[in-house]
């Protein structure tokens, strides 16, 4: 299998050790980081990227390369060390890890263009997020054919096995038969703050082995097994692969006196100074040169050039093959370059989406979601068994559930696992050729909090679908309703991505026509990822100002928000989003003693980056406004302004039908206009 | 081991019947809620309550009961209904399940006087309390003695195993090896929106087996096997134990001719006659009253009498052998009194704490920690493998390590899983007895939001230590430096609980001293849960106004904010919280054409319920504010006004050293004196 035939014993040595002298030296010179994993973990990492990983040495992006998806973020001196080798990174860069505005950061940051394929540090996730790719590689080879197959590596250690999401990657991964999914475990027994017999003493192998998982250990620095095993792991057909390797951490460190210092907790996240070996020492017993550590030893270059030789000579075949295949199948091959362009997204036609008239929003969003099911191939949906009450059954309907025997299926069922299905949408963003849709209840849009996060930081348009966005979710009671978490999403909104913009688009329509616009702006987004926020309720469709279509008034939403009645000089406005946007009309009916102006805000982070000129026009600074919102009244005091109200919710919901719960907590027409009134006269 | 020896087959079988008819009218009279779990489960509910569980007839809140903890919340027709035979509930109460104001929400919410020990829904956090419960009952069985042993029960379902959670609640209670831990496993193959066969085939057994679990397979409408299987369990000495009970959802539920209508999808999450079945047909099937279903069976109810006083005489052989042990070991019994009424806490002398002036608010609070270690004997301390760095690990230094063959260690290693962490900690809150404390960094309380919510909900006394409070993280890059996370956390101090108070306190010091009086605040609140927010670097400790000491001035945090620095008609004020504190005194030195007063404002949510008197004294309307965060803007800018200014952060963070960032973004004091004066001249 070896991509470089010039393979022997002590070359390979050679190449590990160049990853090891590079990792310390990396961490000993920004007084920061962790050597010691990095140390251990350099064997496999060097016998995979030499001997197995397929990559296109002249284009990180070719689609049909091997994906490497690091979980172990900290062991990031190990990833850049490899890459080094394969010529992604110059010393330069090695030695300015960890610093301001270096391309060596602490943890990875996706950058596919250097061969970092995602973002990792919270562990767990990175995993995951290979589970994620892995499904997609499976997904397209179903409608392209196996010629476009790939493995998905991931690489994980004993942080990541613990943490919570690794049972739902582990779990789907085995149930989906994920062959083409391999994955080593650095098993260093070490982990940051006690050694691993501390914490935990589960069976691993046999846990995945639960999970329907090939499972294979290896003694970690033995490059015979570790080859063994990668073979075997890259011949399996029917599951996923473990790898488990026995490693030892800070593998070749030693102290001042040249003794062993290895396997020792200290090692993990600080410099081999500070952890009580000798850098100095360590890198003499490497072979290195303690003068000027940041070097390649000559003959892993060359070894490493050979390699990258051997890849493009492969690379050469699968694209002379793919010619031909394109010759062959012109259609298909079209369709190919429409998935990874996203040219599918403008096959739909959103003005013929026929919306019912107040309809719940989440029922509009299975509209457009069964059209999405018609058009767009390359669309995954997924739901955390919540399909039939989350509404991405509309899709569902149309499509067939991916399974073992159905990898082009395109609807996912993951189960109740949602930060899971968080990452593995991530994880197919980052794969590519795909569009992935995720669906739950607002509430636990908590679950994902630190998959969305990452999603923002990596800036992948995957679309979140939220539904039961309130306490209309009745009789479920407080468990079940959001109140919190308008303004906890309007938060990453109002967060700026490294490219400046909101670190996501976060809509919450406020009818069904409303909604099919939200859904537009969403698919659209291929930038950040988008969170569409569904009521569970039925709405009243708002009325139209100027005889156009409702759908063609609620294009205003791609300014984050407009105006949806309003009056000559009004004397108050109102404001809000969803559902609340309705009651809000309906209370300006009953304030006819005044001239009302209702403002829908489907997201209010697009809104403010409007013109001020815009924003001015729709919300004047003079005018006293009024908000309503069915989560905390913090959401709107921003747009109300000091003197503005809200009628907010400031306390947890209560179990009772929706409608009582409206009546409760004085969300009606009635209560608007109740509230407006007492309102503008306390300015009086 | 029947608690009541006039059990026999017949009767058996109508109490199990009862408890479907009771479920299956609750569900048909709300018009929601999930029938068919609790009819399928009841077999196992009734046997355990009848003939296992200990309980006080008398004294719901008795610290010597087993425990029984509902993972599947949405089953709460069961748990009603379990607790209705039991005496806890009356007829009227079920009728108005899932109605406003009534003792029976959708999802059961704790209320230990009716018998409800958790409040369940979020799926798999339930099982995880149930854990952190057996946990404090070893812990207490080894500082009391064995005679204080009880059971804890879970009862969870396929949703709650699917959940990621399982695998820290699963890991770690098999680690720990807590035999008196004993769960019933609900199989009924099929969830929310499909069978489970489309979700997952992972061999349970097996995985549990993995993490060290005893677990049993029976037929879980077997009566004998499921006796077997729970008097096996309570012999158990080294394991926890799975019982896997194979049920049929729907169990007893007939279609319009009277045919078996069980099994189906649709009896998941709807009323009998909205699922396909019919409602009179079943109710009628199991022996019911169509006409007035919500009965209990005269020779059921007389049964129940039974247990009832067989319980209340193996309660007064407990309280007679307690009585006598209290009086051999009078010193045991005071602290055994002292543990559950949280008289431990007095003990501490927060004001003879020598904090070290200008130590980061992390390391202080290790201070801090460290004399709770010598003091609060019931207090147990948790870190998610972080515990060098978040210096939980002044606690540690004092005490063990829990394990299987420690019980008695007051400092539990969970490893990497936050959100099994937070859980765990709401368990032992929940059983009472001890004081539970869990460390992170405050990045990762995004994985704890699910739980620290239902803590907040629960008003459970849980403290939260989250260190490393901002982007002086540094090196570790944007993965680990919290921006969103300060606002995100604001936002649950406004959301308001049940009694209407603020449903958590989180207090960010301003520095060494402040932070011991913000760990004095969180030990004495035992209503709510609250968080510390600590920082990772070095703070200055803010100077002395009135010749009394920093931690005497420090006591101002009790009333959420203060002044700390002053002038005489301040011409502006400067405001923030946690390091930024003394940024903003660097910066008031420098602006010495300016009079200044300085303002610290550790908990947002304290300060806004302080009588409006105080809080224009300490922030009066008219004069100009300027805020300082390192989290998002919006963090400050209800107290800054509308007219004010906020320096904060409105993008993600970078990986370099801290002080680095700190310049590159702008919070030094430099900065901070030439924005006031910008925004100061803006204002003339």
């Amino acid at each position: 299998m070896a991509h470089n035939k010039q393979t022997n014993i002590d070359l390979t040595n050679k190449a590990v050790n160049n990853i090891r002298i590079l990792s310390a030296a990396m961490v000993e010179k920004a007084k920061s980081g962790h050597p010691g994993g990095a140390m251990g973990g350099a064997d496999f990492i060097h016998i995979l990227y030499s001997e197995f990983l397929k990559f296109n040495p002249s284009d990180p992006t070719w689609i049909h390369r091997d994906r490497f998806f690091m979980d172990a973020g900290h062991m990031s001196p190990m990833l850049y060390s490899i890459l080094t080798l394969q010529g992604k990174y110059d010393m330069e860069e090695l030695r300015n890890f960890r610093q301001w505005g270096s391309l060596t950061p602490g943890h990875p940051e996706v950058d596919i263009l250097r061969g970092v394929e995602n973002t990792s540090g919270p562990l767990g996730q990175g995993h995951a997020m290979a589970v994620g790719a892995a499904i997609v590689e499976r997904f397209l080879c179903s409608k392209f054919g196996e010629w476009m197959a790939h493995k998905t590596y991931a690489f994980i250690s004993d942080g990541g096995i613990q943490e919570e999401v690794s049972q739902g990657a582990g779990r789907i991964a085995g149930f989906l038969g994920l062959s083409n999914l391999i994955m080593f475990y650095d098993a260093n027994k070490i982990q940051l703050s006690t050694p691993v017999s501390e914490v935990t003493d589960e069976d691993t192998k046999a846990k995945y082995e639960a999970w329907g998982w090939n499972v294979i250990e290896v003694d970690g620095h033995d490059h015979v097994q570790i080859r063994k095993a990668l073979t075997s792991a890259n011949e399996e057909t029917k599951k996923p692969t473990l790898i488990i390797g026995h490693t030892i951490i800070g593998k070749g460190a030693v102290d001042e006196d040249g003794n062993p210092f290895e396997g020792k907790t200290s090692l993990h996240g600080q410099p081999l100074s500070g952890a009580g070996a000798s850098f100095e020492k360590t890198i003499e017993n490497l072979g290195g040169d303690i003068n000027d550590p940041f070097q390649v030893f000559p003959e892993v270059a060359s070894y490493y050039d050979g390699v990258n030789k051997c890849m493009a000579e492969y690379v050469s075949n699968k694209q002379h093959f793919q010619a031909n295949w394109e010759m062959e199948k012109p259609e298909l091959a079209q369709k190919l370059r429409d998935f990874f362009e996203m040219k599918t997204i403008e096959k739909v036609d959103f003005s013929s989406i026929a919306q019912k008239s107040g309809a719940p929003t989440r029922a509009a969003s299975s509209l457009v979601l069964s059209t999405f099911a018609d058009e767009i191939e390359n669309m995954i949906v997924a739901s955390a068994d919540l399909s039939n009450s989350d509404k991405t059954d509309g899709f569902l309907k149309k499509t067939t559930v991916m399974s073992r025997d159905n990898h082009g299926g395109r609807f996912l069922q993951v189960g109740v696992s949602e930060l899971t299905m968080a990452c593995l949408a991530n994880g197919m963003a980052l794969h590519g050729g795909v569009i992935p849709v995720v669906g739950t209840f607002f509430v636990f849009s908590d679950y994902m909090k630190p998959a969305y996060r990452l999603s923002a930081l990596m800036e992948l348009p995957v679309k979140f679908v939220w539904t039961h966005d309130a306490f209309r979710v009745g009789e479920d009671g407080p468990t079940h309703q959001p109140v919190e978490h308008e303004a906890q999403i309007r938060l990453m909104e109002k967060l700026q991505n490294h490219k400046g913009k909101n670190s996501m688009l976060a809509l919450r329509p406020s009818d069904a026509e409303e909604t099919t616009v939200a859904w537009e702006m969403a698919l659209k987004n291929t930038e950040t990822p988008s969170a569409l926020i569904l009521s569970r309720q039925n709405i009243k469709s708002l009325p139209t100002q100027n005889g156009s279509s409702r759908y063609e008034e609620a294009k205003g939403a791609n300014q984050g928000g407009y105006i949806v009645l309003d009056s000559d000089q009004p004397d108050v406005i109102l404001i809000g989003s969803g559902s609340e946007v309705s009651t809000l009309v309906g209370g300006a009916e009953l304030l006819k003693e005044y001239k009302v102006r209702v403002v829908a805000i489907p997201s209010e982070g697009l809104f403010k980056i409007q013109p001020p000129s815009y924003q001015d026009k729709v919300l004047p600074n003079d005018i006293p406004k009024f908000g309503l919102t069915a989560g905390l009244p913090s959401t709107l005091r921003e747009l109300v302004g000091d003197k503005g109200q809200v009628w907010g919710l400031n306390h947890f919901g209560h179990s009772a039908p929706a409608g009582v719960l409206d009546e409760k907590f004085g969300f009606t027409a009635e209560n608007v206009a109740k509230e407006v009134r007492s309102f503008l006269k306390s300015l009086a």
